[in-house]
Order: structure tokens, then C-alpha cells, then sequence
């Protein structure tokens, strides 16, 4: 890789900091898939102190210079988008400070832990001592952001996940939403009333099965195990880095539908990682998957679009049938498709299907963005939370477990990050839509178990960019338009209203 | 932890070191427990950054300085011995450049992934080419360090492992070892042989009822699975930190006694590394072990001493058979003494037993100090070994892959590090006969599965005392004397020659 002088160094410090984000993945991996607990103090003390060596690497005080003289220097297109992003990272780095970075570290990790306890006790005033401070810390860093992005404290902490995401847009999109939803909802509902009833599927699915039917299709989805791994934690993740994908899942003998499309969800992360701009791309700021809109698109795309399909379901019957030595007409597709398309409103966001799940987001995103603008408190949580469900989804959270305790984010201090999964859902079906009329053979291809099309369209389109463009960008040159929820809503009622 | 202001300072310095240093051991754990293929270039990087960061801190102008002015300060013996221990790791790391310490860790790495293919092909030369720069970064290394410690190159590299430790006193010990094996293992064997023969263990040994059987047995031996975890690797080790060992073994259905002796062996490790001192040492250089010799020696009084006994093996007898499902004369003390104690004189070094152990490690020191100190070339090697074995033990290996390919140690860096292995089953045979003498009720608790007395002195007089005496003055607090190898010649013939 050549380049410029100012712009090699820069290259050389933004190398370094990856290269240790990339030992924190593989920390941070570890630490939910397979730390004992008594190791917890000393892991948030290794992890908080590489945050602190990042940080000071990339706001070490040659950085501004560089950057002012790299603006300078002629640069071809992807360089240029390098910079551009090079630029962010120390805008959002410089605007805190070091000890900032190694208390909220320190004050997520506490918070997770004390959570984890919390959270099976249904016991919100356990954490409530300790989410308390680490949200004021979240918002002193949100407040500092806030001042240097040159937008408001929300934004601020939502461009961490979603560069140039702005809750203008979020709140007209989510507004659209909300007016749909309700009606839709009633209407899925009614109508799969109207069918014959799914039949059982009967058990028990060994987890040894499980696992090998996992790998099987991860494998078809075009996983490669020479580059990752699928172990179990408590909650799925994809982790890792793109040379090295980890993968969780979680099993329950007594069925097998949510640890399946689990796996394929996180795939579908998965690929999209594995697929980034390679050397000399790999570890700058450009060669980074775009955001985590985009990010989420590609998991969605996978579990809702692709592989809930009654393409998908075809191929996978007969797998399914072989791996749990099984059969019967429960076993047919068409049977399959009413287990995996089944609406239901229900407490849990992670247990959501496609139709309920924005109202899921909705409530959060509501929520987080009060309690961050300082127009509502903590302590005043579970109620709202609980008014919120009864509002759009007509139920009542029996206890906090079922409601405000029951993910992770506010409590490992993940602020800012929900609306990116409903923006997923959106985008992965506009990017669907338009990988189907570009290449019109792909659902016939999913049909027989190759999703090769789908996914150099992928490649091409959206994994190979990394973050080349911005995501409105991405977007538009690959589906000819910026974000556009009619997409999203066509298929929610060509799949639930007929 | 309140220091004089010198102190105070370094005391910070050599924890954060510490503390990178900690996630360099899972980052190494992970890379041999877990990692794919795929990721290794990338984890090699990873390490490479990680070590640089860690020798940048330790070296960092202000240390020398520091290091002046705390040793006019007024400290309590820990805190001076644990000066001692700074002194002697910043002598250790400035005596090379940060280029050669990144130098030597991708060499490693790149090293070890090529003799990960080496061996299984029995093909040496494939190796060569890359072992060959790393031999010479590793006497490069030496000789800096030689020059700064005032020692032999040999010694310098030693001193890494075995703090103090010199070839001078290793000569002595090893010639008096030389000349006493032959003739012992001639006899052991004519013991042996006019004995009865043993009744076979017939498997198979499900993998499952291993993993249950060596947990059972790690927790009678002390170990915390709320600090540590059991894992499976080619090559069985204990990694991690004392918060969080990470053992590691490997099964082998056809029988069982290998990996329970590796479960215990590496347990013996772990409960060294579980017992050091806590808090405020545990990342300071006094909390660290001693040194490779005293390590091994608590490997090997788990395994050789304590759990290769007729005590042992009457308290275990009766787990193994429910552990395996079966019954029978095969599985009664006796019978079982007889396969833990068996003399063969074999190729491999993991699989030896106690008795021609030895024999392997004054081959593998032969050559490599002759190697380090250029007396012989590397091409020379595989004919070398193989004089070797046919000196000490009358056998010639039929291929590198049972000769000079075997061991990771050269192939990863790790030159200077064999003799601990001989030196700490002297050390572990001179500790175990303290402690019995001490605790005269330690065998028959072991008979009833209790290691608590054990454990309790072990605690005591080794692991507790961390780095804040030499191995010599540990030992000889422990004991009453230096290294003695009558006390293990001693515990070879009562074992071997009754």
C-alpha cells in the first residue's frame, strides 16, 4: 500500500488500532461465550485498558495534524472515503476524554454483570444502582459527542452505530410505522386464524443435532469454517473479526426453530463480514462493514427474506426430516412455512417475529431517546415500558424480565443502537427486492440450496463497498433509491395478508 | 496499595504491562484451544502489536530512572523483592529493540504454523527455512541479553524461563543423571519384566466419560471451575490467568490413562497459578511463579508423586470403574499401578514415563545449547537426535516426526526451556518427601480423596510466596536444602526397584 506521507501514517495509526479492536473482538467473544464468571474483574480491567490504548492511539496529537495535511494531498476515491471516515473516528474519539473511555468501559462491564443476576430475578431495583451511573456516563460522553458532531445528544450517540444517522429521519419512518402496524397486526392475525392450524412439530430435538444441521446450513448460506466457528452462549451473537467469524447460538431440545434461524440470522452477519474489502483494506476505517443498519440488513435478508421463504423451506425440509430422523406431513413445507411465518404478539423482542417486531423497537427507541434527552427517569422505567407494550401491542409485561430487563444494550451501554434493527428490516427487504430483479434466477437457486447468486450479488453490491459510501449511498447505488419502507411493507403484506 | 512515590509509579507501569499481558494469554489460549486456521495471520499480528505495547511500557524512558530512585526509597521486603523482580524484567526487555521483539514474535508464529504441517509429514527440511531466521532472531535476542545480564548466551536464554537458573549448575546435575539412568532403567525393566504381566484396560473410553472423569478429578485436586475452564487442544497445556486457567487435553477412546495423567499434570499447574498471591500483587512481578522449574515441579508432584501412587490409585480405582461402566481384576489398585508406573523406553517425550523422562530432556539440552552457542548447525540436527537417543536410550527413531519434529518448543521460540522440565521433577520429588515428612497424614488423605493437607502446604511454602524468593531460597525454606537429585534418585528405585 503506498500512499502519500501524511496519508501512510494515518494508515499506519488507524492499522494499529484496528489491529487491537480486532484482539478486543476476540476478548470480548470469549468473555460471553466462554469465561468462567470469576474471571469477569479481570476481563473488564484487560478489556478497559485496550479501549484506553485504542483511544490514545488515535487521538495521539500528530493525528489532527495529519489529517489537516492529508486533506491536502491528492488521494484517488477510496483513499479520499478512507480519510473521510479516519476523520470521524477521531471526532467521535477526541471529543472524550481518556478517562471517560476507561470508566464507562468499567461501568459497562460492572452494569452486564450485576444484569445478569437481575435480570432471571425479574429484579429491576437490583440494577437500578448501577445502570444509574453508567447512563450518566453514557450521556456525558453523549453530551461531548454531541458538541463536536454538531447535533443533538441522541444523534450523537446513534452516529456510533449508525454513522449519519439522524432521528429526524428515524421519527418520520417510525411515525409511518406506527400508523401501519396496528391495523396490519389485527389483519395477520385474522387471517392466519382463517387457516387450517400448523401442525406439531414433535420432539425433542437432540442438541447434537441441532448443532450439525447448523453447521450444514451455514454451510449452504456459504459460511466458511476455515474462517470462523459456531459455539453457544446465553444471548446469539456474531463476533469476532472477518478473518475469524464467531458465531453463538443457543439450544433448546424441546424445539429447534429459534436456534435454527438463529444461526442463520447471525450468518447472515457473518458473511457480510467476511466479505469486507480485504488487505490493504482490511484494518483501515474504510474496510469496515458500513454501519449497523446495514449490518442488521444483512442478517434480516437472510433469516427474513431468504431463508423464511417457501423457497428456502422446500430445500430444507428434507434436511430437516434427515437430521431429526423424522417425518410426516408435518415435516412438508407448506407446514413449515405456518411454524416459521407464525405472527404473535409477545413480550419477548428476540423471540418477534417480522410483523410485531418494529412495534418492539418502536417502544425502545422511544424510550432511550427520553431518557437520554434528561425528559425522563430511570426509576420511572418499567412503568413507560409497560405502557408502551399496552399501547402497541395491547399486552402487559407480567414482570420486569418480560419487560424492561429483558436485553442487554442500556445495561452493557449500548445507548442509541435499537432503531438500527427496524432500519434493517427495512433496508433488507429493499435490498432483497432489488438482488430478486437483478437477478431473477435467486429464489429458484435458494429453491435448490445454492446461494451463490444471492450472495455475489451481496458481495458486489453491498459486503465488497465496506464503507466506501454512506449508507444512504450504498443504498441508492444498489437499489436505485434511498431508504423506503413501502418495499418493507409490500412484503409483510404479500407474506401475511394473503 | 500505598508505595513511595518511585514505586508507586512502576508499581502502575508493570500493571499495566500485567494486564496486556493477561489478554496475550487468552489471545494465546484462544489461538491453539479454539482459533481456525483462517485466523492465524491476523492473531499473529495481533500478539506481535500486543508484546511491542507491553515492551514500549516496561521500557519506556522514565522506567530506568524510576528504578534508580526507588531503590534509595525506603520499602517492606515484598515491595523490595518486587523491585528486584522490575529490575530484572527491564533487563531483560531493554536488552533488545522493539523491532527484534516484533520480529521474534512473527517468527514464532510463522514458525509454528509451518511445523504444525512439519510434523505430521515427518519433514524436517519443510521447516528448516523458516526455523532457520528464527534460531537466528533467537541468538540475536540472546546474545543482547548475554551482554546485558553478564551471562552466557545459553544462560541468557534460561534466564527467560528459569530466573537465575545457569547451565553450570545444569551440567552438574544432568552428568550425575547420565550416569545413573542407564543402569537404573536396565534394572526397572528386569524388575519390571519378572513381575506379572498387567491385565489389560479394555476400552473403548467414550470421550464424554473422560471429560465427566477428569472434571471429577480436577475438583478433588483443588481446582475452581468458577476460575477456570477444561478444554481440548493437539497439544495439552495451562494457559490463562490465575482469575480465569485455562486447561487444555486431548482423548483418545482407545484409552484413557494419557489424558488423566495430562488433566492431572496441567491441574498441578493450574492450582500453582490459582494459589499465587492476590491482590495488590497479583499483576506485580512478585505475584507472578517463580519460574519453569518450580511450575513443573507442581505439575509433577500432581502427577508423578501424588497421583501415579498407590494411594491415589486405591482412591480413584472405583471412580474409574463408574466413570467407564465396567468392573473386573483389571480395575483394582494393583493392576492399575501397573499401567501408571510402567518403564518403556519409547520416542516421545509427553508420552515418558517418569523413570526415562530424563533421558529426553539431557538429549533435547545437548543440542540445544549446542545450537544457541553455534558449536552446530541446524542441518546437523535430525542426525544429532538421533545419536542421541541411540546413546541414552539404545533406540533410533524411524522418522523426525518421532524425532527432532516431536515438541513445539524450538519450532514457537521457546529455546533454553527444556532442562526445567528435568530440573522440576527433582524439584517436585524434594517438595512432595518435605511435605510428607511435614504432614506425615498427607498420603492417607489422599487415600481418602482429600488433598486439602496437601494443598494447604503447598499453599503455604510455594504458591503464596509468588516471585519473592529464588527458586534456590524457595526451595530451601521449603525444604530445608537447595536442589538435592538424591531425593528423586531415591523415589525412583522405592517405585521402580521393588
Amino acid at each position: 500500500m503506498s500512499a502519500t506521507p501524511a496519508t501512510g501514517r494515518l494508515e499506519a495509526i488507524f492499522d494499529k488500532a484496528a489491529t487491537l479492536g480486532e484482539a478486543l473482538a476476540v476478548l470480548s467473544w470469549d468473555m460471553s461465550a466462554m469465561m468462567p464468571e470469576g474471571g469477569a474483574q479481570a476481563r473488564a480491567e484487560q478489556m478497559a485498558l485496550i479501549k484506553t490504548i485504542i483511544h490514545q492511539t488515535v487521538t495521539a496529537p500528530e493525528v489532527q495534524d495529519l489529517l489537516g495535511a492529508a486533506g491536502s494531498e491528492a488521494l484517488d476515491p477510496w483513499r479520499a472515503a478512507n480519510l473521510h471516515e479516519m476523520h470521524r473516528d477521531w471526532v467521535h474519539a477526541a471529543a472524550v476524554p481518556a478517562e471517560l473511555v476507561e470508566a464507562l468501559s468499567k461501568a459497562e462491564s460492572t452494569c452486564e454483570m450485576v444484569w445478569r443476576d437481575a435480570r432471571p430475578a425479574a429484579d429491576f431495583q437490583r440494577v437500578l444502582p448501577t445502570l444509574k451511573p453508567l447512563l450518566a456516563l453514557v450521556r456525558e460522553a453523549g453530551q461531548a459527542k454531541s458538541e463536536a458532531l454538531g447535533v443533538g445528544i441522541y444523534d450523537a450517540l446513534l452516529d456510533q452505530y449508525e454513522p449519519d444517522g439522524r432521528s429526524a429521519d428515524i421519527d418520520l419512518v417510525f411515525a409511518d410505522l406506527e400508523t401501519f402496524l396496528p391495523d396490519f397486526i389485527e389483519r395477520a392475525l385474522s387471517v392466519q386464524a382463517a387457516r387450517p392450524a400448523a401442525l406439531a412439530l414433535p420432539g425433542p430435538f437432540p442438541t447434537a443435532a441441532q448443532k450439525a444441521l447448523g453447521k450444514t446450513i451455514m454451510e449452504v448460506l456459504g459460511f466458511d469454517f476455515g474462517h470462523g466457528r459456531l459455539d453457544e452462549s446465553l444471548h446469539p451473537f456474531c463476533g469476532g473479526i472477518p478473518a475469524d467469524v464467531r458465531l453463538t447460538t443457543r439450544y433448546d431440545e424441546a424445539q429447534f426453530t429459534k436456534s435454527l434461524m438463529g444461526v442463520i440470522h447471525e450468518t447472515g452477519h457473518a458473511l457480510y463480514e467476511m466479505g469486507l474489502p480485504a488487505a490493504p483494506w482490511r484494518r483501515q476505517p474504510i474496510g469496515r462493514a458500513r454501519g449497523m443498519q446495514m449490518h442488521e440488513s444483512q442478517s434480516l435478508l437472510m433469516e427474513m427474506q431468504a431463508c423464511r421463504s417457501r423457497e428456502f423451506l422446500t430445500f430444507a425440509a428434507p434436511l430437516l426430516r434427515e437430521a431429526f430422523q423424522t417425518e410426516g406431513p408435518a415435516w412438508e413445507p407448506d407446514n413449515l412455512a405456518r411454524h416459521f411465518t407464525r405472527v404473535e404478539r409477545g413480550f419477548i423482542r428476540v423471540d418477534a417475529d417480522e410483523a410485531t417486531y418494529p412495534a418492539h423497537v418502536i417502544i425502545r427507541y422511544g424510550l432511550e431517546k427520553a431518557l437520554i434527552e434528561g425528559r425522563m427517569e430511570l426509576d420511572d422505567l418499567p412503568e413507560a415500558w409497560d405502557a408502551g407494550y399496552r399501547r402497541l401491542l395491547g399486552i402487559t409485561p407480567p414482570d420486569d424480565r418480560l419487560g424492561c430487563l429483558q436485553d442487554i444494550h442500556w445495561f452493557g451501554g449500548a445507548w442509541g443502537y435499537f432503531p438500527t434493527y427496524t432500519l434493517g428490516a427495512m433496508t433488507a427487504a429493499q435490498l432483497f427486492d432489488a438482488a430478486k430483479k437483478a437477478v431473477p434466477g435467486i429464489p429458484a437457486a435458494i429453491q435448490r440450496g445454492d446461494f451463490a447468486p444471492l450472495l455475489l450479488w451481496l458481495r458486489e453490491h453491498v459486503h465488497g463497498k465496506g464503507s466506501s459510501l454512506s449508507t444512504r449511498g450504498l443504498l441508492t447505488q444498489a437499489t436505485g433509491r434511498p431508504l423506503d419502507a413501502s418495499v418493507f411493507k409490500a412484503h409483510l403484506a404479500a407474506r401475511y395478508l394473503v
